[in-house]
């Protein structure tokens, strides 16, 4: 550590500690800090916290799903001016509403905006062990021997390893949950926000968030702030707290190659009529090899380096692979041993999965008629959605295919041999932040003020969020600041929230209301 | 054609004709010929047909469905006995049973038996227009604009083209339908069967025949015979009939590729974790390239060669390539332009499904945990299912992987970077029977001799039936004759037979009995 930086972190704590005092000499039970009298009034809160997350959890969200999704924002919105938020729905044709609050403070300088969504990834019900929109809290993780407590009426003490059990239990209700127990926490302990506070919480992130540039455009004055921090994704897998200072971008695809119209006896016909599985198990195969290496030509042409700061942040990430392989069950990772927190830095592509004929007892002696695939691409600057979804049409048209949109008639057949009906999803590009802006450092400072720890600082995130957009339409710097466990299966069957996280959640939020208004410099 | 071949047709035509007026004698409403009476039968008594055909498959016919293989085997008996066949149910343990029927015949000196299988293939009911074991007449193909016929009560006239839809309407029950009607026609007609009948009806051919062999072991001395015709399969493309000498072997397995434990978000570990979806494109495009020839080191060293006769035999075969094109939608297909019937006399693999992950609406933004394929594999003589399942495995794991019988736990995983779940089913040898022997020409001569045009001789049928046991376990030689329409969703949703099929199935069946035992130098 520099000396510059210790007189900077020795000034920090005379400020956060004066802050301190005062909070104390409003109440008569305040413990030594802010953080502390956050901490205790979390700790005599839980059950109340839960039963209000509980009833946000419990109404579906899928982006797609109209009445639903209103109904979670109407909650929103209410949660919001339960607080003394000012609060109201953001609306555009065809969007989710997006749920606007703001919060001004009596002297504060600055506005920080909040970032979180309140949609969910779509559901496969058969593969939950309860309902996705069914809470339901357990003593641990899924298949560990855990109990399940019943939820209502639970009035604790609550383990610090339980979990809530439901869609968007992390990904990303819990952000909007701890803010607003932040607030609630920050005012018991006798404090007031440093900054003045706007919310913006999108309800279709997990479809890609096709009209989020349209709603920066319509809102922008709305909508403007001198710093943004956006509350989605996990902590680091050593469950310690991390920042991110940009995120991947992403685009996706999906493809589905043509065989005969109708389906044929794989013993009549096999070596003669195509199988259209066989053929497209050829096309991914040459996309990428098996370490992750993208085979496209010229695809890596557009990655920017890292800088000598982002490096030197990426060197001090703990090593977390060999305990997460033991996790994962796995002995053999993609990338020729590199850090994860490297490889993520890179672009991947990912498939999602793949389809076609039958396996296990539905399967048939036949020959599919059609193999369908779906994939992700995950971009780094200064990828586009459109300079890699080119490079991928080339790769195809090169293997000899006739891309279409719809899937072909007759008529189409007869003039091409090779067919994919190729459908892309919304997509944007990768967002990366300087980790030596005010804000950043103000964030960093913070944080690690209130820990007494030093926080992780990633570069970029591996998962996507749209952070380019706040940075080209809004002006503003963003930096990213996850609060739920790595391990909350977000995404898929069983996605949970790790209460510790929340508690946790709560108590950072609370800290940067307070203080970001005095660190920064 | 040559002058021997004349003069030996001449002879056959002259012994066909002596019994046609013999019969013609016994019949004051004989056609010309016994075809002709035959074909007069049929004509007048096709209601009753359909009636009896569409009781047999309202039955529903899963091998592994016990109660109801049961009840089809129940009904066959009923309706062997009902024409005054001598049948009963031969049983194996564990074995759905096998009908057995036998006709003796005053001073026929040989036996032929006949086989067919009263099983089906699975179903899956959401891909069919209607249920599977609810038969349903149209008058043509699916999705050409054809109408529904009302079944019961119907009395006709029944078109040519129209067509009867149900599982198993084609694979199998249409040869035990149209053999049954063949005995009504016979003797309709005045005529009576000129050879010894054993019918041999199996219960789980569409699930491998696992017993057949010990059912031949048990019970070879009843089912001794001087030859054997195996009815199963379908006519060829062009609509004429054709014998087949020989089919090809099969055996199958199912292999699932193992990422992480549990789903994982595909941004945030994308790259580093491995994707079992790539893992298994990429085994599947090493195992064949994309026209089909297996890349497998050593895999076609156990291929008989073609004799001049076979080969001649497939030069004669006439070109429905084109016209499958335009029927199936294919302007590319496999096998660099060789004909269809030749490159089915090669091995196949055949990718039957794949499956991992979600497309589609359930898509999400994950890595999958684990990849399923199933395959069949296609033999010629002199593969076996033993060489070729060492073959394969020698070749997963020079690709690195470890081969297992159950998914992996955790402690497996972590000894083995790469790990493939194998399971094989059942299997068995090609079988092939030489167009030259006494059995094969009289079979070849009554067709011949009765419709007056050649029929097309297939050294191999491109499907599998076991006809290699017939050969090594009951020492007779086996001709394979089917009926039923090519284009008839066998195996697949749809499944349908086109009725011009079964009435000229039941004739070629009648001239058979007939024929064989005059036409059998």
């Amino acid at each position: 550590m520099s000396a510059q930086k210790r007189f900077f972190l020795f000034a920090v704590c005379l400020i956060f500690s004066a802050w301190g005092l005062r909070a104390a000499g409003r109440s008569a039970k305040a413990a030594d800090s802010p953080s502390g009298q956050v901490r205790a009034y979390v700790a005599n809160n839980k059950a109340a916290i839960l039963q209000e997350f509980a009833g946000l959890l419990s109404i579906p969200n899928l982006a797609s799903d109209q009445e639903n999704i209103r109904r979670n924002a109407a909650r929103i919105v209410s949660m919001l001016q339960q607080r003394g938020v000012e609060a109201r729905l953001l609306e555009l044709p065809g969007a989710p509403p997006y749920v606007y609050g703001e919060l001004r403070v009596p002297g504060a300088t600055r506005t920080v905006a909040w970032y979180a969504h309140y949609d969910g990834q779509p559901v496969d019900p058969a593969q939950w062990a309860t309902k996705p929109w069914t809470p339901v809290l357990r003593d641990g993780p899924l298949g560990e021997g855990e109990k399940e407590i019943p939820l209502a009426g639970a009035t604790g003490p609550f383990g610090d390893e339980w979990r809530i059990f439901a869609r968007s239990a992390s990904d990303d209700k819990a952000p909007i949950m701890a803010m607003l127990a932040a607030l609630d926490a920050l005012r018991a302990a006798g404090g007031s926000p440093s900054v003045n506070l706007k919310f913006f919480f999108e309800g279709e992130e997990e479809a890609g968030s096709p009209h989020l540039q349209a709603a920066f455009e319509k809102y922008a004055g709305v909508l403007h702030a001198d710093a943004w921090l956006l509350c989605d994704g996990p902590v680091h897998q050593s469950r310690r707290l991390q920042l991110y200072f940009g995120a991947r971008g992403v685009t996706d695809a999906e493809l589905t190659v043509y065989g005969s119209m109708r389906v044929l006896h794989s013993g009549h016909y096999g070596n003669w009529a195509p199988n259209p599985a066989m053929l497209l198990a050829h096309l991914l195969a040459g996309l990428r090899d098996p370490d992750g290496a993208i085979r496209i030509p010229g695809y890596y042409d557009d990655v920017r380096p890292l800088t000598a700061e982002e490096n030197q942040a990426l060197d001090a990430v703990p090593a977390v692979e060999p305990q997460l392989r033991a996790e994962l069950g796995l002995d053999w990772t993609e990338g020729h041993g590199q850090s994860l927190s490297r490889l993520i830095a890179m672009p991947a592509i990912n498939l999602r999965g793949i389809e076609s004929g039958h396996v296990g007892a539905k399967t048939q002696n036949a020959i599919p008629t059609e193999a369908t695939a779906s994939l992700d691409f995950r971009l780094v600057p200064d990828q586009t959605p459109e300079k890699v979804r080119a490079k991928f049409e080339a790769y195809l048209r090169e293997q000899g295919y006739f891309l279409v949109s719809e899937a072909p008639d007759a008529e189409a057949r007869k003039t091409h041999p090779k067919i994919i009906r190729l459908r892309w999803g919304p997509g944007y590009p990768a967002g990366r932040t300087s980790l030596s802006l005010p804000f950043s450092r103000a964030v960093i400072t913070a944080m690690e003020g209130a820990s007494g720890t030093p926080v992780i600082k990633m570069p970029t995130l591996g998962g996507s969020v749209p952070m380019y957009l706040f940075q080209q339409m809004l002006k503003a710097p963003v930096i990213g600041l996850p609060i739920v466990n790595h391990d909350n299966n977000q995404h898929a069957a069983n996605e949970n929230l790790r209460l510790k996280n929340l508690w946790d959640g709560i108590e950072v939020f609370a800290v940067l209301f307070a203080r970001l208004g005095h660190d920064w410099q």
